[in-house]
């Protein structure tokens, strides 16, 4: 190893290492793997952009002697066509700089083809464990989703907006809230922004919010964190709850598109493939319960919310009848969803909502909202709440507000189901459940 | 009024009524104004493009009585060309229906030019103050900052991440730090993500996120809030802060420039203008002291920070000297940053800081980072920190972690020093400070 030379040269890509086939490259990254055969010897470098395979001359090899995985080199070398590595390419003539040393064992091995930590083991090491090749694909295909999000309500005119997250009153509800000392008197974290969005949409009539949300759950499911990143979406001057669900459906395809398109090959490692659409059904809940009934032989008619087994055969019939790994369930019973959902007003024991099932599994909930003040306020005088705990909200209310409607996309969730992952913790950079408040 | 009829036509925005002139067209909106002028008069209407005028004629005058601003309608009528209206037409032959009744009146006026409200009234009524025209131009804005952000980032191989709002141990110390009961244990609200997006930088080299930053700051301050929306930068494999610096000055120009253009009208209204950025100077700190001395007589030499005079000052001599609204000072004392910056190896008592000073002010603050694991032990020793509490956060310099830097921009302030403001609380939607916790 050579000690620190200039570095005349800018720096190359791995990804970019064949447009200099002939040339002497610097190239920067971990050591991703390091294979010794006696006379010929390899280190595999790992950037950004990939990998890139390194030749060590025989004289080269013994420094290498005690150099771990994951240190931080620069190698100078000479970029030669080699149809057995990455990228058509390797670098021979090579000299390795060490940047920053690593003297310790990783916890599990970052550069074999199967990733074997248990879940537990891989959080309590994920500031290391996530640049295993395949969760750095997961999670770019992550910003990528985000990117898809914000890049489609751009072009129709939806305004981003970011509301507090610490709040007086809780937003959904007492339950569940965490509570904070703020400045002597309590405040709580916001489980949504539904209320401020809402009023938003009296400024913007589109708006859009990407942030964090709480759930103080005190049970541990493979689908529930206690903060989540919410994409949360609003928009007025809206004919149907429809209009809603339109907008969610070309929404989501277009974010699995933009991931897809930007990162094609980080989709194949994370094993995310774009999801049937179709002509996505809409199922009135009592509908589905019907439909259940003649197809599986189990009356559903007194329940007022779908299990989790009813959302599976929902799911497996709009695979079987619509080939469409999407359905719409609509119309729930009004007293199950939040006071701000407007009854159906031909029907008012049902509501504007809706759930959409995404392969038998809830994905996304939204409705059209409760938008004339008069209403408003009977319905909180009904459910027992107090209009002075919202009186911010209501003003929205009082000073016109249009019919409009919305709904918020758990993003991991998203990306969880995309991915075909087993549990949401493998799908959120640092999760946060009951047991866990680190990393 | 005429009662509710099918609405067959599309909805058609304000801004592009001109393209229908001679059709029959439906809008949407709040009536902004009411003018009564005997034989002709007037409504109105403002959707989220801008404004409409509606004419009605004599015998549509009368159901008027009563209807209050802010009320919303759709409005029936034919276009027609009239060049003192806003977009050169006019509706006239109006229809008008109510679709949200208003019955109460406003608790200051939203049509007139000046806008009167104190800041505490209007932030008491932000529901409905955020409607005013200014206002919402501003937040537009915002908007648009944050797709600048982004789109330059992107374009830059940035991945955007989303890291925990609930951690374990305080980021910048124990100060300050809001503190919540998590399951019956103590937890924190981040004071940024600054841990978080350096072990990204090991995944990803190159990140940023988006996202709420809370202090507990007790006193009141016109640009301190305790909540905030932090725009966070980090990048890997930099050979110098300098790399750190252009990069924020080409991303804030960029920003600035996806605003203006994408709305140069609410530019105009929120008086908002491209700051001069010219060849921003980067003063150390110790120099900008001595000019400081020989400018205007002050001797700061034995000051480890800069005052607010001192740093208007540097911004007067940034202005006048490099007609720059913009000044770096680099090199704090050591001793005021945080234990993540880098001592500059050839003089350790002063860091690879800087603070960007923008018309006067500290704007942004950034720095190269220790990537050395023994380094950033032997800081933590020194500094009397317990490296148990940062076990997460080491791991990934263990395990080896690129040259790094990065910068935080709190977007709030970004905003309220390219439109002018003078509180912090006129360019954040829903602002928290100690008195204030709602809207």
């Amino acid at each position: 190893m050579a000690t620190v030379a200039a570095r005349t040269a800018q720096r190359v890509l791995a990804s970019d290492l064949a447009q200099h086939t002939g040339e002497q490259v610097r190239i920067e990254g971990w050591i991703h793997a390091i294979r010794k055969f006696g006379a010929v010897n390899f280190l595999v470098v790992r950037d950004r952009s990939g990998m890139a395979q390194v030749v060590l001359e025989p004289e080269d090899v013994a420094p290498l002697d005690g150099l771990q995985v994951e240190t931080v080199v620069a190698v100078y070398g000479t970029v030669e066509e080699e149809p057995r590595a990455s990228h058509g390419v390797e670098i021979r003539h090579a000299r390795v700089e060490v940047i920053s040393p690593v003297t310790d064992v990783l916890p599990f091995e970052l550069n074999k083809k199967k990733f074997k930590p248990t879940l537990d083991v891989f959080l309590n090491n994920a500031p290391v464990g996530l640049r295993y090749p395949t969760r750095q694909a997961t999670f770019r295909l992550y910003s990528d989703l985000l990117f898809g999000f914000r890049d489609y309500l751009d072009h129709r005119n939806f305004v981003e907006i970011h509301t507090p997250t610490m709040v007086g009153a809780a937003t959904e509800g007492g339950a569940n809230v965490f509570q904070l000392d703020y400045f002597g008197r309590p405040a709580y974290l916001a489980q949504s922004p539904q209320l401020y969005k809402q009023i938003m949409v009296g400024v913007f009539e589109r708006v859009f919010e990407i942030g964090p949300a709480f759930r103080a759950e005190e049970h541990y499911t493979v689908r529930h964190l206690n903060e989540y990143n919410s994409l949360d979406v609003e928009m007025a001057f809206i004919e149907s709850f429809h209009e809603v669900m339109d907008l969610l459906i070309e929404l989501l395809e277009h974010m699995v598109q933009t991931a897809l398109e930007r990162h094609p090959h980080d989709a194949e490692l994370a094993g995310m493939q774009m999801p049937r659409f179709g002509e996505v059904p809409r199922l009135k809940f009592r509908d589905a319960q019907r439909m259940i009934l003649e197809r599986y032989a189990e009356d559903r008619s007194n329940d007022l919310d779908l299990s989790p087994q009813d959302e599976r055969w929902i799911g497996e019939w709009a695979a079987e009848e619509f080939k469409s790994d999407f359905v719409f369930v609509t119309h729930y019973p009004t007293s199950k969803r939040a006071f701000y959902t407007l009854p159906d007003p031909e029907d008012p024991e049902h509501s504007l909502s809706f759930d959409l099932i995404f392969q038998g599994q809830e994905l996304v909930s939204g409705s059209q909202r409760v938008h004339r003040y008069d209403q408003l306020l009977q319905i909180m005088e009904q459910r027992g709440m107090n209009p002075e705990s919202f009186a911010g909200y209501l003003q929205a209310f009082k000073f016109g507000m249009p019919p409009e409607g919305g709904f918020a996309i758990g993003s991991e969730r998203l990306l969880m189901r995309l991915v075909g992952a087993e549990n949401l913790r493998e799908t959120t950079l640092f999760p946060r459940d009951v047991n866990r408040l680190g990393p």
